[in-house]
């Protein structure tokens, strides 16, 4: 089994983000896909099961691993019945994050995969936008810099107009600040828009309110994680 | 503040859906926004958290719900600083579920918001895929009945090898075989579609294949809860 393990977003969220069932499954299970070693290994000590870290076998995944040589480790797994637990560094593995290739080998040999319930940003600012969530596109990053960047957000912003389909997308965290002042230049006054920013954390911003408000006072969203959405109320 | 809390998607599945946190604010919480009662009881009974039930207040809200009625509570919460949970039957309140226009009131009278971590039908179907989790869309349910089933999902695939957006969508429970049939006439062999259904529960399904080897053998899903996505292994 291949299994797929949110991990909190936020440090010391662990009881706003951990289903009970992750503790037993990294209790039992020696093969880890981490995306970055050292948060992986903070992650499970902080889970409190009694395993031993340095007896754990941890495989790095991430933009730069060799595909052929997660094939060779999805078929070790699948050849001598043994399980595994992808985790990213932040959220849910596969979305927006990698994983994704560990799983679709996965597929292919019929190792069967499991995912399991967990924080999401992007589901967060969805839930919490008043938003429709029955129509809704998550685009993953804009086109940094302008003239790129407004024309995208019109494009979106026209699409949200024309369809009702919900837009989410975001920035790496650096950048937020550019991306939101673009927000400001390109959307109409009246366009909703919703602001998730350091979700699960004590000082989390999840609000939804017009450009013409958003104006008045801009949030300060440098290097802090976040997710923004347009759209409408029903 | 308003709480919105994702509920098990599956029968005895608190053990892989409820973070920790949530019997603490179930304990804390008189106020209910619950899209069933029966279910919202027996979810809130399941936390064991020693609240009296018959002491709770309850107040529906699902498609019948007269949204003025829903702004006065919003109003009454923020007037007298209490605060309330919403409860969707399954699954994320707000997301292909009702909650949406609780969350719009407490946004426009300036009622904090908060959203939980939970289980997801869509999040987990994209995690378990393999597919592009960059760049994603949640269609909802197509048209009922052909020919309009068939030309919407020839048009999401087309969709989706211009631009490597995986597409997701659902129908219900009932008619699954029927989009299920139309997805094997839609959709070229090689196109890869994923199955989540039953998440959460002993017997899941989630599995993404080649529509030529859905076809040798098609899932049993009438009446079983089910997300379906098409995507590239990238």
């Amino acid at each position: 089994m291949l299994y797929l393990i949110p991990t909190p977003l936020a440090p010391d969220a662990a009881a706003s983000s951990v289903v009970p069932i992750i503790a037993e499954l990294v209790k039992n299970t020696p093969y880890f896909f981490v995306e970055e070693l050292r948060t992986a290994r903070r992650f499970i000590s902080s889970l409190k099961t009694g395993v031993v870290i340095d007896e754990l076998v941890f495989w790095e995944l991430n933009k730069d691993s060799d595909p052929q040589k997660v094939l060779k480790q999805i078929k070790f797994l699948k050849t001598n019945g043994h399980s595994a637990i992808v985790l990213s560094e932040a959220g849910c593995p596969g979305i927006a994050d990698p994983g994704a290739v560990a799983v679709k080998f996965a597929h292919q040999v019929g190792l069967p995969v499991n995912a399991l319930p967990g924080p999401n940003s992007m589901v967060l600012t969805l839930m919490g936008s008043g938003f429709n969530g029955q129509a809704f596109t998550f685009n993953g990053y804009l086109p940094v810099g302008n003239p790129g960047r407004v024309a995208k957000l019109k494009e979106l912003e026209k699409e949200l107009y024309r369809t009702n389909t919900t837009q989410l997308f975001m920035e790496t965290p650096y950048r937020n600040m550019q991306l939101f002042e673009s927000m400001m230049q390109a959307l109409a006054p009246e366009t909703l828009v919703c602001v998730g920013a350091n979700l699960t954390a004590p000082d989390q911003i999840l609000i939804t309110k017009p450009v013409k408000e958003w104006k008045k006072d801009l949030p300060k969203l440098h290097k802090i994680p976040a997710i923004f959405a347009i759209g409408l109320f029903n």
